[in-house]
């Protein structure tokens, strides 16, 4: 047992929960090696969001309230750590939520899709087809889904699918503790903040949202100024690391 | 199969490969989500071996050939990663190989001495008794081998092994990518490089040392310098990153 009052109590508890979710076949070993990435990166911001995550995540919501038709696809790890986070963002934002994994397996699927219904999310299901451009499984998706969505919110993506979502015309939102990554940049809007304290971002954004200020952070995002305050953050924190 | 001209091979064939190890028990789970933090800094060095890691690995040689009884110890990570590497560093520096893992299990020890074994490397053997200051078996280590050293390298290590092996007042050089943690602050020596960079620069060093300059190295370590260049490198590669 991880004692409450560690410092490092949430990114601790994480790490085990991805690991017990491995082990179930939820979370992929490349999902927890890439865990670690953004715990390195998670650390560099301090462990919280940073002013410039909060925009992104008001950012976030805006885009998704003013969709025509908004989708969450959710992989394992983002399962594995923030199933009722999904939930209650499906909640407040009325978007689809879509399974869509990298490594993708129907046991899996299955998986992942009981665990956000555990939670209270409601999933797409259907056939998939091959509409994404991209080679193999991945380009499978729902055509009820993503592939008719204008915006998708795709947390802890691969810069690949990142890229192809882009390619066909979709406004992509991504949250990705690596300011650097493909993903980070390929996206629309990136909010560089841990997913279970970003999505409860977004999730209290689309309450607390005025119309005009939705208005005016869509039409002022600057997804270059976003990731430049994330790394500047990161630098003046290694730059004070051994005081 | 990963193209041999992706400019990230080494990283991704690393990945690979301990992904495998997981699923073979020779990789816990949690040194899959260790890696992902490792990847995270070494790509904030540039996976390469800067300056001063060279300096630290130079001094790493000078501190094996001088104890009078060094001993390399491995965890699962290391061996899925650098088996051969550690091999022709104990052939060079004449070390003793000493297998300690933080999951520790019999059946765990056995697979990684195999794996160390058919790569050349002649690993200690014996019975285990409680001589580190640290609780459960993670206490465990051998009375001839790592509880006798007065030079110890343990890459990739944790924090609190670390410092116990400190407290016995020995001396302790590690390999971690992570200039802030634990580990890279309380060990004697830190070489901040990938595992398989580190270890045939150390080996490197240990057939190119000039006795005066090994005197010299010893003589003027000091590791929160290497720590601090490290962290100047990190800083200045994501003052570019999005150039």
């Amino acid at each position: 047992m991880i004692p409450k009052d560690h410092p490092r109590y949430r990114s601790l508890v994480a790490r085990e929960r991805l690991a017990r979710c491995a082990r179930e076949g939820v979370v992929a070993l490349e999902g927890l090696t890439a865990h670690g990435r953004g715990e390195a990166f998670d650390y560099l911001i301090g462990e919280k969001t940073t002013g410039s995550a909060s925009l992104a995540a008001r950012t976030a919501a805006a885009m998704l309230l003013a969709a025509r038709h908004a989708v969450i696809s959710v992989n394992g790890n983002t399962a594995a750590l923030a199933a009722e986070e999904i939930a209650a963002l499906q909640q407040a934002s009325g978007a689809d939520v879509e399974v869509n994994l990298f490594h993708r397996t129907e046991e899996r699927i299955a998986l992942i899709t009981g665990i956000l219904e555990k939670h209270g999310a409601r999933v797409l299901s259907g056939t998939v087809e091959r509409l994404v451009p991209l080679s193999h499984d991945r380009a499978l998706c729902l055509p009820h889904g993503i592939a008719d969505a204008d915006v998708v919110l795709v947390p802890l993506e691969d810069g690949d699918r990142c890229a192809a979502l882009r390619a066909m015309g979709k406004t992509v939102i991504t949250v990705d503790l690596n300011p650097l990554s493909r993903t980070a940049r390929t996206a629309t809007l990136t909010v560089v903040d841990e997913v279970t304290r970003a999505i409860p971002a977004i999730t209290a954004a689309c309450a607390s949202l005025e119309p005009d200020e939705a208005g005016r952070l869509i039409a002022t995002l600057d997804n270059t100024y976003l990731l430049r305050a994330a790394i500047d953050e990161m630098r003046e924190r290694l730059s004070h690391a051994l005081e």
